[in-house]
C-alpha cells in the first residue's frame, strides 16, 4: 500500500500531550540496561594497547609474551583483521581507525588487544605486548597541517575538489564550495565590510556512557554483538563488512543508551571486540575507559576560519565570504563541507561563497556531534553579524530579521525553502520579555541564529495488536531523547487508542529491516513516519477484519476514533467494534492483526533556532557565569513537548560548555593532555541557569503530522550568543572557542583594538 | 497478498538436501544459551517453598521471618498473586496450580517463593517460612480418584460431558466420547472378540534443561522474562493475564532450549518469579531444580483402560469400544479426550466407541507430552489388535493392512481422510528386511502403529533482505528440533538462492506478531508456510525494484531462478539483477527489501507411523534389551531429512524409555518416591540400539511443499511395539506399563493365563 507522507493539518487527541517517559524510571533507579550491562557466561575481557605517539611507525608487535601469560585467551593486531576484498574508502579507514595498520596516526590509535578471563590480567597481557615504535613527525593544528610544509600524514591523499587536480599528496582531503551570485560584485555593493577570523578547538561529546560493547562470534563465523550505539543496523552493517561476514549472519542488539550526540553513529572498538571473540572462540566484552573515549573516539573538528560579510547601510546582507577549514583527525571526512552547507542557510544574501577544507591532522579520527560542523561556522557568521549590525548601527535582532531566508527563497547550498521557521525564532526573540529584562554591570546578553538541515532516511516499523488489543510497535531507530513515547503516541494517534494502549520497543538487527541512524534528527520524524504508515496499514486489516465479523463489505466499514464504524442505513443496527474487540476475535479471522512499513522518509524539514544568552564575566579572573538563556526553535508539530524542550536545553547545555571551557588540549608531543574529566571541563548543573524554551509549531509540509528535528540544531547557535554577549558584556569581541577564563583575561588585557580594527567603510 | 497453501509439486533445489545445522557447534561446545544464562545486573535468586504434603489446607503462613532474614527482597505468597478480574478457566488453574491459595493439591505444590540476593539466603530464607498445614485425605491412583468414596478434590468440579447432569461434585472432571455406527451391532457381527484392560504410568518428559528463567517488572508494571519455552507469545499472553499486565506490556524472550516435549508449552514457576520481581522491584531469576522439575511440572496422565475389539474371522475388523481414565493431576485437562480422538485412528472400523474421562488426582497438573495421551492409548489398541490377530491366525501386519484407514474415509474422531500414509507404512514395515531378520531364544518381535494430527494455528514471519543480499528470516516459532535449519531451507528455495545466504531468527515478543507454541508438530508446518508467503511477499517487491531499475512496467519481471528477469523481446538487452544487484541499489529504489505474513495455518497434515522392535528378555530378571528398532513414518515432504530422521529417532527413545522403566512412583502418602534420575530410570545411549528410520513422504494437499508434522508420531507406537515384542519373546502379554524387569518377572511367575483368557468366541 502506497501512502502519503504530505502534512494533513489534522486535529491531534494524543499528540502534544506530556505523557511519561517510558524510560524514566529505570534510568532514574539505575535499572536501565546500558552497553556494558549485557553479560553472557564464560565471557572474556577485552582490553586495548594504544600508541603513545601522535604519529608512529609500528616497525614490529611481539605478542608471544602476552599470548603465553595463563589466563590470556586471545591477542589480536592488524593482522587478526585482515581488509576484506573490496573495502574502501570511509569503511577502509574505519578499519584502519579501530586498528593501526603499520603506522600509528594519533595518540590513542589502538595498535593491539587481548581477551583474558578477568580485567587484571588482561592489563597485565598489555603490558607484555612489545611494539617497535618508530616515532614520525606530526601535526596536530589544522593550518598548520595545511601548511606546505607539514608532514604528510597519507602518501595516499590528493585534495578532492580543485582543478586542476594536485601533483603531490597533501593533508587537505577535500575542497568544498557552496553559494550564491557574484561575492565580488556583491561586496563591491556593500557600504561595510566585516572581515574576520576565528578558531574554534576540538570538543567531545562527552556522553556518560562509555563505548561498551559484548561481541560473540561463533565459530560458523556467525555472531552477535551488544552494544551502545545510535544505530544497530548500521553497526551491523559496518562491522560486517569490516570482519569479512555477511550482514544476515551478525544480529547486532542496542542498548540503553548513555548519550551519544553523533559520537556512537560511528564505530570504534567494537570491530576489535569482534575480531577478539572471533580468534578466542568466547564472548568478549570490551569496555572503553573514560581516558579510551576520549584519546580514541570521534570528538569534532578543531577549525579555524576567515568569515567576510558585507551589508548596505539600510541593514541589508549584499555579500558574504567564508573559508572554513575543519580538522578531521587521521582520516579524511565530510566536515568542512558541512560547514559549507549549514554556514549562511539563516540568511538571504544574494552573494555568497562557503569554501569549505577537510584537513587530516595526528587525531583521533572526528566523529558526528550534534549538529555536526555547524556551531563552528555558525560561531563565525553570527559573531561577524552582531559586528556588521554594530557597524551600520542596526539592533542585531533587526539586522537579522531583515535578511532571514524565506519561504520560496533559493538557499545557499541547493534547496528552495520551504515554510521554514527564521523568521517566525527571531520575532520571538525580538518580542521576549528576556530581550528586555534589565542587566547589571559586567553583564551582557547576546544572541545568535542557527541552523540544521534535519534528514530522513531508511526506516522500518511492524506493528503487532496483541489479543487484548494492546499495540507492539516495534522499531529500529535507537532512542536518543524521547523516541519510545514520540512513536507510542504517534501509533495511538493514527489507530485512535490511548497511549498507554501502546507498547513500543526497538528491534534488534535479527527482528526488523534496515533502519539508518538514529542522526541527524531523524529518530521521530522518520520512525513517526513508518509508523503511521504501518498503522494505516493496520487500520486495513482491521477494517477486513470487522467486515468478516459483521459479514458486510470492507468497503461499507470505516475506522474512526479507534473504532470500527459500518457505514449506511442498513447497518445502522451494528454498533462500532473496538480494537479490543476485533483484537480478541483474530483468531477466528485470520490470525495475528499486523501492519508494516518500510519506508525511504522523504520530506524532512529544515529547522531554525534563535537564542539569547545573559552573561556575567569576572573581570578580575576571566570567569563567567551564564545567568539566564532562553532557546526558540521551530520543532515542526512537538509531538511530546517535554521532550522538544528537553532536547533545546541539552543542545543549548552542551553548547554553553563548548562556548566556554571544552577544549582538547595538545602538548607540543601531539599527545592528549586532558582525557578525563577533571581537565576537560564540562558544564555542571550548577554551571548553568535553567534554559527557558520556547517551541514554535511551524508544521514540515513533508510529514504527516508536521514534523521536523529537534535534536540538533539548539547546539548551534551557543557559541556565537555566548560571544555577542560577552562582546557586550565585557567589550572584548572573543575569536576564539572556547572562551575559557585564561583567554577570556588575556582579550581583557590585550589591546581590545588588536584583532577587531574598524569596519571597513567602502 | 492472499496466498494459497496449497501443494504444487514443484521440483525443489535446496528442499530436502541435509545442510549443517546452525545451532549445532554453539550446542556441543556449550555456547548455546538455555533458560538459565540470561544474567542481569543486581538480579536475585528465586526459590520456591513446596509442600509436603499430598493434600493439606493451609491454615497460615508467616513469612516474617523470612522477610526479616538480611539479603531477602521479597517473599510472596498467593496473597501476591491475585486472581485478575474475569480470569477463569485452565488460566485460572494454571496461576492456582504455580502457587496455592487456601490449599497444597500434590505433592511439591508451591506455597511461598522467596527473592534473596543468593542462593544461599534464599535456601535459609524458605526454611524460615512458616506454614500451617491441616492435611487432608489424598487420592493418586486414577481409578481409585473414580470411585465414589474418593476424597473429592475440588468441590467445584462438576463431570461435564453427561446427562443429567450430576449433582454432586467428583473428581472427573469431563466425560468425552467419540465414534461411528453401532458398537452393539459391530460387536454382534465379530466372530472374535478380545476384551482387555490396561494401566499406564505417568513418566515425565525428562527434558535435559530445567524449567529456568530471568523476571524483570518494572515500577511501571511493565516488564520482561527471558525464559526456557516451547513459545514466548503464548507465555507472553498467560503470564501477562495471570499477572494482570496488558500483553503488549511484557516482552518474552525465549533462549536455546534445552528439550520440552510438551512440558515447556505450560508455565510453572515463570509467574512466581514475575511476582517476585513484581514486589521487589529488581530482576529475579528462578531455577527449577531436578526435584522439582519433577514434582512441580507437568508429567504425563496415568492410565487406565478397557480396550474391546471385535473382528471377523476373515480379518475384518467390525466393532471397537475403548474407555479410557486418563488422570489429569490437580487440575481438569483435556488428556482423556485426545485420548478418544487418537485411539482409533489408524483403522476403519465401522462400529466404535471411545469413551474418555477426565480425572482429577492430588498429582501436579499434567502436561502435554510428545502426542499427548496418544501413547497410551496406541498401548491398549494395538496390544489387543496384536491379540486378536493371533486369534483369527493372521499375521497381525496384514491384519492391520486390512483395516487400515484410508483416503476417503471416515475417522471416528471427525475429519474425512484425506492422502494419508498409514497404508505406505504398514506395506514398508511389511518388506522391511528387519521384519525377516532371524530371533534367538528369549527374543521377540513386535510392532504397532500409533497416529497424530498435527496442527497448524497462528503464525507470523518477516523476510528482511540486508543490503549485501543476505537475508534475514524472522519467525516466532522456537526451533525444538531443526526447524531453523528447515525454515533457512524454505526460504532459500522460494527465493532461489543458497540456504547460506539466509540467516533464521527466533523473535521475541516485542518484534513480531503472536506465534502459537511450537507444539502439535506444527514449528516447520506452520512457520514454514507464513516463511513461504513472506518471501513470495518479498519477491513481488523485488520485481517492482528490479522494475523501476529498468524503467520498465512491473508486470514484465518475472522472478525465476534468484533472479529478475525481464520478458519479452524488447528487453532482450537487459541481463537479468539477482537478489544481491537488487538489495545493493535498494536504498535509492525505495528502500528496505521486506516481505511479511500473518496466517492461520490451515491445512495440517495428519501423520501416520509403524514401528517394529526386537527385544530380548532375561526369564531370570525380567531384564530387557532393545536389540533392534526400525522406525517408518509418513513425514510429508521431509525439508531436512537429518532432522525428520533425528525426530523419528527421538520419539522412539522417548516411547522405548516409557514403554520398558520410566514411571512416576507414589507412596501411600501420596508423596513422590523417585524424584530424580537416579530413580526414575531414563534410558541412557547404551541402553539403545540404532533406531533405523524410513521416510515416507507423501506430500500433504495444505502446505505448497507437502509438508506435514514430524515430531510426535513416533512416540505412539513403541509402548506396543515393546508390548507386542515382549509377548513374542517369552509368551507373557505385559498389561501395565512401564513393562520393567520387577513386572515382567512377575508376570512371568504368574500363571500366565490369569489375565490373557481365551479369546471369546461368539
Amino acid at each position: 500500500m502506497k501512502h502519503d507522507n504530505s502534512y494533513t493539518g489534522q486535529d491531534f487527541k494524543v499528540i502534544g500531550t506530556r505523557v511519561k517517559r517510558p524510560d524514566g524510571i529505570d534510568k532514574v533507579t539505575g535499572r536501565a540496561r546500558y552497553g556494558a550491562d549485557a553479560s553472557l557466561p564464560g565471557q572474556l575481557v577485552g582490553r586495548v594497547l594504544r600508541s603513545p605517539h601522535a604519529h608512529a611507525r609500528i616497525k614490529a608487535i611481539d605478542i608471544s609474551k602476552a599470548e603465553a601469560l595463563p589466563g590470556v585467551k586471545a591477542v589480536v593486531t592488524a593482522d587478526d583483521m585482515p581488509v576484506p576484498e573490496g573495502l574502501s574508502g570511509d569503511l577502509k579507514h574505519t578499519l584502519e581507525n579501530s586498528m593501526a595498520r603499520g603506522r600509528a596516526l594519533y595518540d590513542g590509535h589502538a595498535v593491539a588487544a587481548v581477551a583474558a578471563i578477568d580485567a587484571k590480567t588482561a592489563r597485565k597481557a598489555l603490558q607484555l605486548i612489545e611494539v617497535d615504535y618508530e616515532p614520525l613527525p606530526h601535526v596536530t593544528d589544522v593550518d598548520a597541517a595545511m601548511q606546505p610544509d607539514a608532514p604528510v600524514i597519507h602518501d595516499w591523499l590528493y585534495t578532492s575538489g580543485v582543478d586542476p587536480k594536485p601533483e603531490k599528496p597533501s593533508n587537505v582531503a577535500q575542497r568544498t564550495e557552496f553559494g550564491l551570485g557574484d561575492i565580488d560584485a556583491g561586496f563591491a555593493e556593500a557600504d561595510v565590510v566585516i572581515e574576520r577570523s576565528y578558531k574554534t578547538e576540538a570538543t567531545h561529546q562527552g556522553y556518560i556512557e562509555p563505548h561498551a560493547c559484548l561481541a560473540n562470534i561463533r565459530p560458523d563465523g556467525s555472531g552477535e554483538l551488544w552494544v551502545t550505539t545510535q544505530g544497530p543496523f548500521v553497526y551491523r552493517n559496518v562491522c560486517a563488512q569490516l570482519l569479512g561476514m555477511d550482514i544476515a549472519k551478525l544480529k547486532v542488539t542496542s542498548s540503553e543508551i548513555g548519550g551519544g550526540f553523533g559520537g556512537k553513529t560511528h564505530v570504534w572498538a567494537e570491530p576489535v571486540a569482534l575480531a577478539l571473540s572471533r580468534k578466542a572462540n568466547r564472548p568478549v566484552k570490551l569496555v572503553m575507559t573514560r581516558e579510551e573515549v576520549f584519546r580514541a573516539s570521534g570528538p569534532t573538528s578543531s577549525t579555524s576560519m576567515d568569515i567576510k560579510l558585507g551589508a548596505t547601510r539600510d541593514g541589508k546582507l549584499v555579500a558574504a565570504r567564508a573559508e572554513m577549514r575543519y580538522g578531521n583527525g587521521a582520516f579524511p571526512g565530510i566536515w568542512g563541507m558541512l560547514s559549507c552547507m549549514t554556514s549562511f542557510a539563516c540568511y538571504e544574501i544574494a552573494n555568497c561563497k562557503a569554501i569549505g577544507y577537510d584537513v587530516v591532522q595526528n587525531r583521533p579520527k572526528v566523529a558526528a556531534y550534534r549538529a555536526p560542523s555547524a556551531p563552528m561556522a555558525a560561531f563565525g557568521v553570527e559573531s561577524a553579524m552582531d559586528e556588521l549590525a554594530a557597524a551600520i548601527g542596526m539592533d542585531p535582532v533587526e539586522f537579522r530579521l531583515k535578511n532571514a531566508s524565506k519561504e520560496g527563497g533559493q538557499s545557499h547550498y541547493g534547496p528552495v525553502w520551504g515554510p521554514i521557521g527564521i523568521r517566525a525564532t527571531l520575532e520571538a526573540v525580538r518580542d521576549h520579555p528576556h530581550m528586555k529584562a534589565p542587566l547589571g554591570p559586567n553583564q551582557g546578553r547576546g544572541m545568535a541564529c542557527g541552523f540544521w538541515f534535519n534528514i530522513g532516511g531508511q526506516t522500518c516499523s511492524d506493528l503487532n495488536v496483541g489479543i487484548d488489543g494492546t499495540v507492539t510497535l516495534t522499531v529500529g531507530t535507537v532512542d536518543v531523547g524521547g523516541s519510545r513515547a514520540s512513536l507510542g503516541l504517534i501509533a495511538a494517534e493514527e489507530l485512535g487508542i490511548p497511549y498507554e494502549q501502546v507498547q513500543v520497543n526497538i528491534a534488534d538487527t535479527g527482528s526488523l529491516g534496515h533502519n539508518d541512524m538514529t542522526e541527524g534528527s531523524r529518530g521521530t520524524f522518520s520512525s513517526g513516519m513508518a509508523a503511521i504508515f504501518a498503522a494505516r496499514n493496520t487500520i486495513e486489516v482491521l477494517r477486513e477484519r470487522a467486515a468478516k465479523m459483521w459479514g458486510i463489505p470492507v468497503e461499507d466499514v470505516i475506522w474512526e476514533a479507534g473504532q470500527a464504524k459500518a457505514k449506511g442505513s442498513e447497518h445502522s443496527n451494528l454498533p462500532p467494534l473496538s480494537l479490543k474487540d476485533i483484537a480478541a476475535k483474530s483468531p477466528k479471522t485470520g490470525g495475528p492483526i499486523a501492519g508494516h512499513n518500510e519506508v525511504v522518509a522523504d520530506g524532512a524539514g529544515v529547522s531554525f533556532a534563535s537564542h539569547i544568552c545573559d552573561i556575567e564575566v569576572d573581570p578580575e579572573t576571566g570567569a563567567t557565569k551564564v545567568l539566564r538563556y532562553t532557546v526558540v526553535q521551530d520543532a515542526g508539530k512537538a509531538i511530546h513537548p517535554d521532550y522538544v524542550e528537553g532536547q533545546f536545553q541539552g543542545g543549548a547545555a552542551q553548547g554553553i560548555g563548548w562556548a566556554l571551557n571544552e577544549e582538547y588540549i595538545y602538548g607540543e608531543d601531539g599527545r592528549l593532555q586532558n582525557p578525563g574529566f577533571l581537565d576537560y571541563r564540562m558544564p555542571v548543573c550548577s554551571d548553568l541557569p535553567f534554559i527557558d524554551t520556547k517551541i514554535l509549531e511551524i508544521p514540515n509540509p513533508g510529514h504527516p503530522y508536521g514534523v521536523r528535528g529537534v535534536g540538533e540544531t539548539s547546539i548551534v547557535p551557543p557559541l556565537a550568543a555566548i560571544g555577542n554577549a560577552l562582546s557586550n558584556a565585557v567589550g572584548v569581541r572573543m575569536h576564539h572557542v572556547p572562551m575559557s577564563p585564561p583567554r577570556i583575561l588575556k582579550a581583557l588585557r590585550e589591546d581590545r583594538r588588536a584583532n577587531r580594527g574598524p569596519a571597513k567603510v567602502a
